[in-house]
């Protein structure tokens, strides 16, 4: 990419991920970025007031002359939001940052790739981009070498992958934060309703602990609690506790199950 | 507590949450710190040669002379291990750690009292004392303030909570730690088969960042994932992967359920 010229960027959609690439984008030089989105709603009004992005609801000939478009939608609809696309300029990339959709999603051009960053993103919250891994795909070299490029100026760990390795990535993904983040709601939930001096945040220093055990250990070997040490007499505490809630308390007896399982996994 | 005066610890036990109590007392000034366990073990070797504690695996006149008696045992042995005791001090305070047995598993005494650190202990990673939660409970006001001012000497943050109520936040703590650790395991047991190079550690900015959204924010409102926003699509693939395993895949199904009901609560 040469340095004084200003590359143009297409993000297509208005959600988390879309933020926070327009945020980074907006903030590094050499970059203009245009948000489209099919209609005019009330998040592209924070694009344009807060990041200070140009938008617009229409695909017209600015829009048609990128460098780089990014779909930034539900799987779904990324082979319907491609086809908005005709670009003036041949040699413009156009990618989808989704960890679970195959590139074919983008159809039959060379010129697509896949640019997956590998973090939870809510538009309120900062993200560390640096740390980020960006996971990246594409079917020519040329395309493959431009968006390294592009990545590296977000993040220090850019990895290829193929789109099996990249969706058991994203599972995994789903596992260690959507899921962890429903364990924190629902034991927010059981605190609560039992005191009203206890909240939420009591458990902070645990959750932290948590994360601090797997920075430099394997998860496996830093377990603890009662399904670890087969504790069945605290365990039928904790499911008699839950006999009002019979969702949790399926999914307290299957992780507990899971934990065992692990274990044994350990010793074989 | 008077300051020149030595007081005299004994902690029943060897695990983890033992070490971690014995390895603070030991840093301080004033106490002394005795392990009993009913028998010798290659645990028991670690307290004497790197905390500097006496051990004993008989209930001898030093063992019985002590001013405070934690027992760190698993739920089911703690009633044994404390009939084992008979101070010769009376005001001496005997306490259980547990956050799941209640106070009266240590009998009928009134000197008796419940210290329960909301965290979890392995012996290799080091704790911050200073953050992590302390549970009390006591019969006698006398008593519950002896131990109050103990466990100010650990932590800046000090609760009384009774038994209904403290058995819940250990729940909590199981959905909070072992659960998310054992979602860990699961993760890294994904990517490491999927590939020779992408390793646990790729997940590591995505697992602080899950914990940096809920330091300053309600859990509930930073969810993100297919199962937040109904995505089928992105769901079906990830139960697709997890054919094999159908432990996981139940896990996977029934954590998407919550979330989906979390979520719907939230607007109730």
């Amino acid at each position: 990419m040469q340095k004084s010229v200003k590359h143009k960027i297409v993000i297509l959609g208005c959600g988390n991920v879309a933020w926070h690439l327009a945020k980074h984008f907006s903030n590094l030089k050499n970059f203009q970025v245009y948000i489209y989105n099919h209609h005019e709603n009330v998040l592209l009004n924070d694009f344009r007031t807060k990041l200070k992005c140009s938008t617009s609801d229409s695909f017209n000939d600015i829009i048609a002359d990128a460098d780089f478009y990014f779909i930034c939608v539900t799987d779904k609809f990324i082979s319907s939001a491609v086809k908005k696309i005709n670009p003036i300029n041949t040699n413009s990339i156009i990618m989808h940052t989704s960890g679970s959709a195959k590139i074919e999603e983008l159809g039959k051009l060379n010129n697509i790739a896949v640019f997956y960053p590998l973090q939870t993103f809510s538009k309120s919250i900062d993200v560390n981009w640096n740390d980020t891994p960006i996971v990246i795909e594409a079917k020519k070299i040329s395309v493959k070498k431009k968006i390294i490029v592009l990545a590296k100026l977000f993040s220090k760990n850019v990895v290829s992958l193929n789109y099996k390795e990249r969706l058991k990535l994203h599972l995994a993904a789903v596992l260690v934060n959507n899921f962890t983040n429903s364990l924190f709601v629902a034991a927010g939930d059981l605190i609560e309703e039992s005191s009203v001096n206890t909240k939420f945040k009591i458990l902070l220093p645990l959750i932290k602990q948590t994360v601090i055990k797997i920075e430099n250990s394997d998860p496996r070997s830093v377990q603890t609690g009662p399904a670890k040490r087969n504790d069945d007499t605290v365990m039928k505490k904790h499911i008699k506790l839950l006999s009002q809630d019979r969702s949790l308390k399926k999914i307290y007896k299957q992780l507990s199950e899971l934990i065992v399982k692990q274990q044994t996994k350990k010793h074989a």
